[in-house]
């Protein structure tokens, strides 16, 4: 049972201190970098990225809106053909940053009010694709199963991961449950551990209303960034290693497949 | 005789126009790209490469500070470890807009403040070197005769070439005539163009002080934003090819040397 | 007859010009200035309220989102007790520029993409009238008529001035004729003259589908930023004082109301 | 004998905290508040003016360089008729904001690198004044005993109030002592109100290399985004009222002399 454990990281910003980045580099094997659109700027970069080297995990691309107020949560009504240039644009300064340190990037997610908008809508998540492909057609998409972004993705002949959310309940469909149902974010360690145990066990887990749903997952989001956060992705990691999986880079698992 | 003409561009920002960039592409052979820093947005950025690329001009750097609102132009006291990531981001950034493109940066110069400071202050000209070979040692430097810059570069093994401005008396040292001098910037075609023929033809320069100059030039800098520079532009190649000159891009003249 | 002539105006950003903010400024009465947000900066704001004061022109606030790469022109989805922090800042800012040449905020309109939501969304529409409002309720809010923004200032007990753009058909509900309707956008100045005649005339106007529609005007848009602009406005003004009509600042239609 | 305590607060931005400036709220009696320059944002700015008004705390404009990313601390060399804008455009939104809370702006002090620059250089300090002159004399400056912006106020016939950094050594020229000498900055509670009690018993204080200081304190700088720095606040706060000394708004200081 080989899994990944990734997480958003570098989204500080000049003197701002946002997560624990040094803190999880040893938990995980992934992780998505912000780009100095939504948070970011090139010294954190370039400082998340010489972590992440030493760690040995994979830097992926977590691109997002020219928002920096909003920390890119407020949507943007962006014309398509500009978004791509913006996606590449974060791509280009964030590989620029890894080729020092003789990294490429591995994977990408979206962040934000753009990764809402990737997972509802076709014609941004193809515009996604478009820009992604254009750069490098290696990059893989870090998605959630059922998602726009995910049928794009596949649909253009590229590679996906599934990505599931440690801290967040899940409704019968396989979506996320909305943040604002009661039960929707998970904050205790062991109920988190154990909804991982039992999907590296049998692949379910039980929704917010109950039922039991097959879900298939590759890489598991840990956060850095709230408190207690750490302490939870390790006892995530610790699980999966005490039930005997292997915690294995986002690459590899590609490699794999 | 060859020679590169190039010029400075896509420096508009959003909806702002500051120059005739589509005016001036088939007149050069070497674009300098502004990086989003001082000026330019990927949307520009992009649009820029394209007519490049269609005109078969080559694609610099136009590295700069951030600093928008004062176009670069203001000095910024920035730590040089910090610098070396600002303008590694800004090469990965323009690069990773040209690969759709199938175009890789030919060479870099300085912006504004920033170049000013790196041809006078070694320690900033080393900065910019060490970013730019951790980026791509490939890339040409396009640097001013007798600055540190130009220093920086050939000491670090990278590849020069001497840049000529069109518009600017120069001093009997080889620098630049400071603008407030009477003279300093020339404004005519016809004085433009005489200075020109006069250093292809024996490759010496009347200085502002009325002295003899002799100086090596492999790129002439023409401008586009000011009213009459594209004639100026256009003067100046057609008296360059008249004579027998090979209008040629920066790309070229170093496969050759 | 007594009708202001308006602009918008101050909306350069740093070395950026975008439209002939010094050549307007004989022929308007009131000119609604970026904030520095969709554009504008101090440097610029402060050169146009010093036009208008050496003009006599009335100055309003020309409010948008912070979004300058955009011009403002993105819907950006903004929480709304946030979106009141951001429209106080720029009237602060405006109004703080304004008083050592002795002046005061008469007026507001929103730009772009938050003037279109302000016209169509009650909940924007109100968010903006309680900002403004507790910052000054003696500003006047210039409008379209039948769009919420209005009825929004309206409920609230507050000034309004009905807005009408030279330059735009109308529908026969009062409504702007959409952009992409043929004939939308009048571009000559003789059909835009000969409209204001009519409707200084006898208060009607021919709608884009051949209709009479009345309408009640106090305030005429006029543009700045395109070619021709500035003769249309000419021509406009020449039209209505030709006519008897007397060309007022907006400030002193409000004292008579 | 009474001392006003005051802080640097409201300099988050976005969803970046950079302080506890509810902690800190209740200890102090002025505040000096980011403007959305070097940080700060409107959001942040009206609620630390809400925090400030509930606690009677006095609010200054903590004014800086247009530089989030540098936090306001890299020198940048902006022309000085610029920067009277710069400034004036801070003050107006740091007013607009306070407005509705009824409250206006009672004093200021500059940050970071124009903080530096404006003790250093008389002609930068006599344009702060220029600018904050224009926008409302009665603003009084929190000054740094023997700085040009000190005399710069007071030649212009501003009020000056004395300001004392709480964890910073002195020289015996009354100047703070460099950063880098060791000692420079006090860390322990228990120095830092030993320093203070002996500041308001004989008005003296032992400098760096040992020399007793006699020096006029009427403002005593408290931090709140440092480890600890609440708790030295606290001590500081209760020395001096055990000591019978009464903390007392800057704005009523004021009131006095």
């Amino acid at each position: 049972m080989r899994i990944d454990l990734n997480s958003d990281l570098g989204e500080g910003f000049g003197p701002y201190i946002i997560a624990d980045d040094a803190g999880i580099m040893d938990i995980i094997t992934s992780a998505n970098l912000a780009c100095g659109y939504h948070a970011g700027d090139p010294v954190i970069m370039d400082r998340t990225i010489g972590l992440a080297k030493a760690a040995g995990v994979d830097i992926g691309a977590h691109v997002g809106y020219p928002d920096r107020m909003g920390f890119g949560r407020r949507p943007m009504s962006m014309d398509l053909a500009e978004l791509e240039k913006h996606v590449i644009y974060q791509l280009g300064a964030l590989e620029g940053l890894a080729r020092p340190y003789g990294r490429k990037i591995s994977h990408m997610n979206p962040h934000g009010a753009l990764g809402n908008l990737a997972c509802a809508d076709r014609a941004v998540a193809d515009a996604l694709v478009r820009a992604i492909s254009a750069f490098d057609p290696e990059i893989a998409y870090l998605v959630l199963t059922g998602t726009e972004l995910e049928t794009a993705a596949r649909s253009a002949g590229r590679q996906t991961i599934n990505l599931f959310l440690a801290d967040r309940a899940y409704l019968a469909n396989g979506q996320l449950a909305p943040r604002n149902l009661p039960g929707a974010v998970i904050k205790d360690s062991k109920t988190s551990t154990e909804r991982i145990m039992r999907l590296l066990d049998d692949g379910t887990l039980v929704t917010i209303d109950g039922q039991i749903l097959r879900i298939e997952v590759q890489s598991i989001l840990v956060h850095s960034d709230t408190p207690g956060a750490i302490e939870m992705a390790r006892a995530i990691r610790s699980a999966i290693t005490g039930a005997g999986g292997v915690i294995t880079p986002l690459s590899e698992l590609l490699q794999q497949s």
